[in-house]
């Protein structure tokens, strides 16, 4: 038998202030008791009990398959757990609603993540925390490291910085990465989207939207829309409509309103939600409920901010047709949670080299058809728990893979 | 309950030719079949079973640990896995005896190193092997990922820059930085002899020592011989001796000439074992019968090489008092992983910031007091598998890290 396990976390001499369950100040607080000594944990799959477990494990035996690897590189998918593990990298720029707190204090969402995988998706997930917060520096530390993943989930970087980390990034890898604040957040709207249309009869192209919040996941969910087919979808930051004539924009935001706002709208917020059929807000701030209003029949309203909704539920049921936010405490949560793990298992499981445009829709379609006989007004997209939802959008999207050619098995 | 778990490494179609337990050649070899899909995974340890599960170890509960951690950056040691794992890190250039494979062939090893630090130490590990050889890039990538982990483990850099990426990442960072392939093998190593010289009622400092090889390990050998008061030592590459004498020496090889070989030889391998006592082999190579036989009277032989043996033991044993090898059907098996779990557990346990000579003697006192009564001429050194051994180096370095200041609890 091996050694007495020794957890260097748990055996230290911990002081009466500092005892399992307690916060910093010495309080009972069951976040932080939950939280000390981490969420999570290294697991070894395969015996290591005595010397002919480790003659495989270990050397001598590992050499042969070493060299086969060297061999035949692709061979590292088949025999390490390379294929089925996730960095989780952040430069904790944009962590929750708490903005720039810097890699450390990042550590325990990124940990969350990480377990969330692992329980909604069977993906294995490391969070790698950067010491560094410029594009370049974050870029190459990634590539180095690559050799070790499957796949690369950006999580919590700012924008417009995540934008071109994602796209310089998948352009020098040959496996998934994925900024899932904004992919994520797109596909589960578009899914919740989906079946609100169908509640009320209407198709995606029957529906005026209007975005508040020009961020990763704005800009994300308005290029999803897009491609799903929706009438039209103006975005809006804090300055009001984000449109071509507008001088103040970065380029992120320019080539936003090259493909959006086919209406040509300007202005503020308040004046592009006249008539409107679908609020999505990913911002904060208060919709005065005047604005609300004035939105058009049947609206759907998605108001995602947390803690507090852009519109608070109570004052949206008033006039829309379908309610959802970012909270788990009202119904139709927009929580990622029910795309990244089904999306990174799908994607690994094929061996794809990235995630494609398709496979975030079949991702969206396979994730609102979860739902099916009984969407109603109050279920437009499952609850994270329900456990038809990962295999569903594992399914859609290994089989999306194949039939974008990005599969590689 | 939580979503179905769905494991892309396995759930693949994979075809007949490359099912579970064959190679890729389609024969059964128990090392493939152990290794396909990988040696370990992550597992959560705090339940995500239901909402109440979510909102504490995710959203919106983690938001209140992220932010004491943002206040006091030490806290993350507390309320994360950081103090408890290491990365594994390797640029593939020196794995086992295949050389310059690569990052993705090492992968097999760093892997098999990973849940040996969990099986025997109770420390998490996480290989990182990197698509770089440069010695600067090394350093910055190691850098920019520190935040995420409590401790480095370098593996498997080719000398002499393994020295340097050591050296400089332990002034940039304040968690250890450790090369296993120089600081585990000199510590296992000077265990033994510390029991060897018993076993023959000698002190270390009347012991004259040859090491061949001057790479990783011969030379932190050397090193920790000296401090721990060995007679003399001389270091020999495929050159002879390494002394001052000679002009053809890396700056490494200079500096080892100046603080080895008191007694000033020159020449060969084989004419400096003319009346040593101790013989420590961590080359490859075959040292002839003829030199073997001039070494002292009850000589100590530690050939190390493997698969081969510098001198056989059969012949060693026709000389020696004392014969180790680091091959496991050999008794006294230098076997590293006697020494770097603990070695880890210990540090992290106390949050050392370093590694210091005086934790390296401790663990090297530690385990050869483990076998005590049992010593033998067979039993110099413990079993990987005494379950005294990590609890007892954990104590050990623990304690020496208090005695040195470079505890942190």
């Amino acid at each position: 038998m091996a050694a007495e396990i020794v957890n260097p976390a748990s055996d230290g001499n911990t002081g009466a202030d500092e005892g399992p369950g307690t916060a910093p100040d010495g309080t009972f607080d069951p976040a932080f008791a939950l939280h000390r000594g981490g969420k999570m944990a290294i697991q070894a799959t395969v015996p290591v009990r005595d010397r002919d477990d480790l003659s495989l494990a270990y050397t001598p035996g590992v050499a042969k398959v070493c060299s086969a690897i060297a061999e035949q590189p692709e061979l590292v998918h088949d025999y390490t757990w390379k294929s089925q593990v996730v960095a989780v990298v952040t430069d904790g720029t944009a962590v929750l609603g708490l903005g720039d707190i810097g890699p450390e204090a990042s550590l325990p969402v990124m940990e969350g993540k990480a377990i969330l995988f692992k329980q909604f998706g069977g993906v294995d997930a490391v969070p790698i925390a950067l010491a560094t917060t410029d594009t370049d520096e974050i870029i190459e530390t990634v590539v180095r490291m690559a050799p070790s993943f499957g796949g690369v989930n950006l999580e919590d970087i700012s924008a417009p910085r995540c934008f071109e980390i994602e796209r310089r990034l998948q352009e020098a890898l040959d496996i998934p990465v994925f900024h899932d604040d904004q992919h994520g957040t797109a596909v589960v709207t578009l899914a919740a989207l989906r079946n609100a249309a169908k509640l009320t009869d209407r198709s995606l192209g029957q529906l005026r939207a209007v975005i508040s919040g020009a961020g990763a996941a704005g800009v994300a969910i308005a290029k999803i829309l897009i491609e799903a087919g929706i009438g039209d979808v103006a975005v809006c930051d804090r300055k009001g409509v984000v449109s071509a004539d507008r001088e103040d924009l970065t380029d992120v935001k320019r080539e936003l309103a090259s493909f959006t706002n086919k209406a040509k709208l300007t202005g503020s917020l308040e004046q592009a939600l006249d008539g409107a059929d679908v609020f999505i807000g990913v911002s904060g701030g208060t919709v005065p409920e005047a604005a609300v209003a004035k939105m058009a029949k049947n609206s759907l309203i998605f108001a995602m901010a947390n803690p507090t909704p852009e519109i608070h539920p109570d004052v949206a049921h008033k006039y829309a047709a379908v309610v959802a936010t970012g909270r788990s405490d009202f119904p139709n949560q927009i929580n990622n949670v029910l795309a990244f793990p089904g999306i990174f298992a799908g994607a690994m499981q094929v061996r794809a080299s990235r995630i494609t445009e398709g496979m975030k829709l079949a991702a969206a379609e396979a994730l609102a058809a979860v739902v099916a006989d009984e969407l109603s007004a109050d279920r437009v997209i499952p609850s994270p728990f329900d456990e038809r939802v990962a295999p569903a959008v594992t399914a859609a999207v290994a089989a999306a893979a194949r039939a974008e050619g990005v599969a590689r098995r």
